[in-house]
C-alpha cells in the first residue's frame, strides 16, 4: 500500500498515482494508506467529512486503509497522558490538545470513510523490558475489544439516525515487543475477536533488521490464513519478499516515497542514487525491466540533472519509478505465486538485485520506515 | 510558452505537460521555452547534445524555444566582462568562467537541437540614460548581424562534416529601452536582417506596467506581420490580451509556474491566493471553468490543505491549472480571432476577472516576470 500520509502519495497528484504507467492498466494501486492523527489534526475530521470522505477529498475511488493514530501519537505527539480510557496529546505541529481513544479512533476513521480501519493500539517503543512489553500489550488488547464495539455499535447505527458512511472493515493489531509468547498470547487474544483482518504492529519501531524478521516470521504462521494478514510500516524488496514467504499479504512503508524524495532509487538491479556523477551522461531508462512512465520516457542522465538541481520534477519523477517498482514486485509475487513458483521468483530477484550495477546501498535496521 | 528553464517546466513531468487535461488533446502546449545560460552551466551543452538533443533529453517531441543567454548573463552571473566580441562571465553557481558571443550562443542553441533560437542579444537593466541604451542597442544590432550569420554558417556546413542537428529558425531581438526613436531605429535596423521572426527585447526587465505597455504598443506595429511577432517575458493574462491586441503571436513567462509555487493561482474570476483560510472547507472546483486535471479532480479545500502542509503534490496540481490556465487563454483568443470576435473575447474576460470572487490583486510591475 503506498503511503498517503495527508490524503496525498506524496509528490503525486492521484492522477499520476492512477497512470504510473502509459498502459494504465498495469502499476496502478489499488488500495493506499492515510493517517488518522495526521488527519484529525490536518486538516480535521470536520472538514474531510463535510466535503463527502477521504475519497471524495483526494479524487480516488479505490481502497483506502487508515490506521488508528496509535503509532503516531506515541512517537510524534510532543506531550501525552495515557490511561486505561485513552491517550491525551498535544499535536506536534501547534500544541493543540487532543485526545484519542478506541472509540474517537473508530470513529474518526468511519467519519473519514475509509474501507479498512485499525484497531486503536499502544505501540510502545523498542527496547522496553518484557515487563512494560507486557502490560502495554494488554492495555492493546482491551482497547482492541473497545475498537471492535465502537465499529460494530456504528455499524449497528439505528436507521434514524443521519446516514452515515458504511461501518469500514476493522483489522486487530498483535503486538508483544520482541518476545515470543507474548506475540503469542497476543495472537492468541487479538484473533479470538471478529476482527476483519490481523495486523502484526509494534515492528519498524527501531528494532534490528534480524529482530524484524525474526519477530515477523515467529508471528505470521500463528494467524489465521483466511483472513488478511499484514505487516505494518515494512519495508525493503526483501522485506517483501521474506514477508509473502512468512505469509504476510500486505504491507505498508514510506520507504518508497520518502526515498524518492531522497534520490535514493530501487531498480531490479539494486538501488542506486541518482546524484552519483557517474550518471550524468547515462543515457539509459532508471530500470530496463520497468514500464513507469519514468522509466518510459527519460534517462538516468536527465532524472540526475533534474535531482541535483533541485527541480521538484524530480522528485516526481522519482515517485512515480519508485511506487511502481514496488507495485511490479507486489504483482509479480502475486503472479509466481498463483503458478506455484514463488520461491524460484525470490530467488531471481535476490540475485539480479544482488548482482547488479546498482550502488552498493545495504539497508541495516528496520527503524523510521514506518510513516510517522 | 510554458517556460521550462532547466529542459523542465517547473513541478511537471513532460507526460504531465502534455496531458494536463483528461481529454489529452486539448490545453496540451505545443511550443514550450529553454535557457542557454542555465543548460550551458548545467548540464553542460556537451552532455545534452551527446544524448541526442534536448526534445530527447526531456522526452518533448513538440517545438522547443531557446533565448540566447543574454537576459541570464546581465541579470544572473555575478561577474562579467563586456566585449565587442561577447560576455565573459562567471556563473551565479559555482564561479566557473564562461563566455557568450554571438557564434557561441547560436553554436550552443544549434547543438541543443532547438527548432526556434534567438539572436545574442545585450539586455541593459532599466533605468539607463538614452545614451547607455543607444550604445547597448547599436551592440545588439552588430550582434543580430553576427547570430544571424553564424547560423546561416550552420545552415550551409558542407555535408562531409559530422551530422549535426538542422540548422534552428532564428529570431531577431529589437531594443532601444523606453525610448521611442531607439525602438524605431531598432526596428528598421533588426526587421532589415532576413530572420525567421521578431522579439521585442529589453522589456519586463523592471520598467512599470505603464512603460511596458507603451513600448510594446509603439513597436508591434512597426514589425513585419508576415512573421511571428514574441514578445519577451510578458506576462499576465491581461498583459497577454492587450498584447494579442497589438499584434503580438507569441509569449513566454514565468508566471504561470511560478505563482503556482507561491499558491497564486489564476481563475476565470480573478486571482486567488489558494492558502486563505476561507477555502479551508471549499467543495468548489478551483475554476468552474477549466477542465484540466485539477479543476476536474479536486477541491479548493484539498487544494489549500496540500499547499498549507507543504505537500510537494501542492505544487503539482497549481501548476498543471496555471500552465492549462495560461493555454485556454490563448486557445480562447486563438478561436476569437478565427471568428472574428477578439474585442468581445477580451472585453468579457477582462469584466469576469476584475467581477469574480477571487482575491484582489494587482500586478503593478511588469519587472521580474522573465525567467532569470
Amino acid at each position: 500500500m503506498p503511503v498517503g500520509t495527508l490524503a496525498s502519495v506524496k509528490s503525486l497528484t492521484t492522477n499520476q498515482l492512477l497512470h504510473l504507467s502509459p498502459q494504465s492498466s498495469v502499476l496502478s494501486p489499488q488500495i493506499i494508506l492515510v493517517n488518522t492523527y495526521h488527519l484529525m489534526l490536518r486538516p480535521g475530521v470536520d472538514v474531510i467529512e463535510k466535503l463527502g470522505g477521504v475519497h471524495k477529498f483526494m479524487s480516488w475511488d479505490r481502497a483506502v486503509l487508515s490506521d488508528s493514530g496509535g503509532f503516531q501519537v506515541f512517537s510524534l505527539a510532543a506531550i501525552r497522558k495515557l490511561s486505561e480510557d485513552g491517550v491525551e496529546f498535544r499535536s506536534h505541529i501547534d500544541g493543540s490538545a487532543h485526545f484519542l481513544s478506541p472509540e474517537r479512533s473508530i470513529d474518526i476513521q468511519q467519519r473519514l470513510g475509509v474501507d479498512i480501519a485499525m484497531a486503536f493500539d499502544e505501540c510502545p517503543p523498542h527496547g522496553i523490558s518484557r515487563e512494560e512489553a507486557e502490560k502495554s500489550m494488554e492495555l492493546t488488547h482491551r482497547w482492541a475489544r473497545r475498537s471492535l464495539a465502537a465499529r460494530n455499535g456504528a455499524a449497528a447505527s439505528p436507521a434514524s439516525l443521519p446516514a452515515k458512511a458504511a461501518a469500514p472493515a476493522l483489522f486487530g493489531i498483535v503486538q508483544g515487543g520482541v518476545f515470543h509468547d507474548l506475540r503469542k498470547r497476543s495472537v492468541e487474544e487479538i484473533c479470538a475477536m471478529d476482527f476483519d483482518g490481523f495486523a502484526i504492529g509494534g515492528v519498524a519501531v527501531g528494532e534490528s533488521k534480524a529482530e524484524m524478521l525474526d519477530i515477523m516470521n515467529f508471528t505470521t504462521p500463528l494467524l489465521p490464513r483466511e483472513k488478511p494478514r499484514y505487516l505494518m510500516g515494512v519495508g525493503t524488496p526483501e522485506d517483501l519478499l521474506n514477508g509473502v514467504a512468512a505469509g504476510i499479504d500486505m504491507f505498508d512503508c514510506v520507504m518508497p516515497t520518502r526515498n524518492a524524495r531522497n534520490g535514493s532509487l530501487f531498480t531490479s538491479m539494486g538501488k542506486i542514487a541518482i546524484k552519483n556523477a557517474r550518471f550524468a551522461g547515462d543515457p539509459r531508462p532508471l530500470d530496463a525491466n520497468c514500464s513507469c512512465i519514468t522509466c518510459t520516457t527519460v534517462s538516468r542522465a536527465y532524472l540526475r540533472h533534474l535531482y541535483v538541481n533541485d527541480e521538484i520534477a524530480a522528485l516526481v519523477y522519482n515517485t512515480i519509478h519508485n511506487v511502481a517498482f514496488y507495485l511490479d514486485l507486489m504483482r509479480g509475487i502475486r503472479q509466481a505465486i498463483a503458478s506455484n513458483s514463488f520461491g524460484s521468483f525470490r530467488d531471481f530477484f535476490l540475485s539480479r538485485i544482488s548482482s547488479g550495477d546498482a550502488d552498493a546501498q545495504q539497508d541495516h535496521g528496520a527503524a523510521n520506515n514506518r510513516e510517522q
